[in-house]
């Protein structure tokens, strides 16, 4: 038995996870299920993508991950599952959503179309393919069923997008903001082992000082910081505040890293 | 051991869910415990019920369903369980919350007021029947408890309101929106199965085209289509938009299917 | 194996929670994992600390309880766990979070700081302990790791806040407002069993008759009652409505409680 994790747009106001749970759980009842995150904006498969990328190597090697951000539910888009270098099985449309989270685990080891309907729902609506399809499947994964059973191999995955990629430029790094959490923390594609211990960040012709070491409150209330975050990534935050609020920015915001010296900031 | 889903208006702000949780696993440790819902509006017995009534049938025969929508907690209202023809239990108040479920997996064969006190917790507070009687008794359930033990039988069920029945107007069906879900999908109580494989839906003075086959991407982005969503009622959705914002209708607004040739569209 | 509760300022927005739970899982794989919060507002301890004291009583002896509102995640504050006189264990920094759970657990019996980084993530971020130290910690107390073989002994928790005790002033109970819930029930710090049968609660000029056998439904629609809540708290609401609306309060809001008599209403 693994664990099976999901990760969906399906918000909160409705009973559409419940159902999707209540269909793991109909194949395999002992299945041990973990919310990843539900309040991903309506089939924005990038933000998906990029929380499911930030959760996968929390969880131990074998973990099933079902991911369903499926603007194109019902049309010719396939249903996939695919096998991580250590053991993983991920479960969604095939439209970038598990892109990221697979390299994440060392890239895929085979990958196939869900097209054997003996290990989905009897009936299966064109609308919610989460309960009808993804579900059991990853039901059916979690008692042994193995990845090759589900379907034909798929030889290349979609890739309609990636997570941006930052460029050097000179002793700058560049990139930019890709999420906004709760905190109001933003997040930036530059990873920190790419940058000395001290650096400073520039967004919007701000300066911020950073450091590979520094936590929330290595600054005074209220100010700014720079720091590596849990997931690796540059991040810009404020002491119990919202650097998103404060500097007014939000994803897509352009930033730059450069060395401390360069800055004249030391 | 079976499933024990929980639908609620308990939100998230407070701890009154996991508290209940606490209640069922002190009574039945190993409970296997599934969210459905908690977002319903405050006292919204009829959102509560419609709710209830899409996800049950995603859960394997023989579940435990505990509904706690509840504005009369503590007063002279019963609490109950009943057993569906196919083995689920439902637990909760009677006031209507319970029915279209109970109706949806085949009726009750049998249904006791929860009077027993000694499947209750010890002390029984007058506001928190979730955490203090109905989470005890669904413990009590999935540990094998016979619905009988639990309280004298019920002969009669309150029905205070119903999901509104849509009515035929010569070759049209007339009906209401009775849920908006969070991908502002207006969801009617149109049964998809009394209409032909296309149709016409008039809201409003605007007519949709709709198709049983239809799925989100059947029409171009931002279009209006009208479909048979996947608890088999006819939908209104617009593709990876609000139909609600969109249309500026919901709850209890109303609709009629009328034929593709009579609406002359075709 | 035992009950791990979670309580957290994480949100619903990314994949944090998830990410805690897949730490717990990867050291006990069949820890059963119950939600008690996590919508409390970004590094507010208090609120932290209020919830988690309403809700560890609801599970049985023995329990594991996780909280995480931890503004110092990463600097010198102490990372601790507490063994309660009955045998719960709570986990989280040593910020005054768990004080009032663990005294109405009947007081701690034993404290350690985390500083056995066996028991640890291989590698811990400065921002994200949730994850990366309590979560490991409390699989392993739910692999029966011992408390002692965490850390050092700590002599003395942070209590760099209280939850403020009611004052008597004559026949009067001065208190506050200390939580609104969903439902916008105002819920105080006065406790009802400190109260006749009949009260009167002064807010805000504004003379309320309480009752301690009250519930919801015992006033009109849309009336203020006085009663006494859940926790033993008395409580004001509105039947089918927001006290807090209706009344233009919050947290903080000063609450006398008064006999019947010398209130002149009886």
């Amino acid at each position: 038995m693994a664990i099976v994790t999901l990760l969906t747009d399906f918000g909160e106001a409705d009973a559409y996870v419940g159902q999707m749970k209540g269909a793991i759980l109909s194949v395999s009842p002992s299945a041990t299920l973990v919310d990843l995150a539900h309040a991903i904006s309506p089939q924005d498969v990038r933000a998906g993508a990029f929380l499911l990328w930030t959760a996968v190597a929390a969880f131990p090697p074998g973990s099933i991950h079902v991911a369903v951000v499926d603007p194109g539910v019902g049309s010719a888009r396939r249903a996939i599952a695919a096998q991580s270098a250590r053991g993983d099985r991920l479960v969604g449309p095939d439209n970038g959503l598990l892109v990221p989270a697979l390299e994440k685990l060392g890239g895929a080891i085979a990958v196939v179309e869900l097209s054997n309907s003996q290990f989905w729902r009897p009936r299966v609506s064109k609308t919610f393919h989460g309960r009808d399809l993804f579900g059991p499947v990853a039901g059916h994964l979690d008692r042994g069923v193995e990845l090759q059973a589900l379907g034909e191999p798929v030889p290349e995955l979609e890739r309609p997008f990636s997570i941006p990629v930052p460029q050097a430029a000179g002793e700058a790094l560049r990139g930019a903001v890709i999420h906004v959490d709760r905190f109001g923390t933003l997040i930036t594609n530059l990873p920190g082992e790419r940058l000395g211990a001290d650096f400073v960040l520039v967004l919007n012709g701000r300066r911020i000082l950073g450091h590979r070491e520094a936590q929330y409150e290595s600054v005074r209330e209220g100010s700014l910081v720079g720091l590596v975050g849990s997931s690796g990534l540059v991040e810009i935050a404020v002491r119990n505040g919202s650097a998103a609020a404060i500097l007014g920015l939000g994803v897509g915001a352009a930033v730059a890293a450069e060395p401390v010296e360069r800055a004249g900031i030391r």
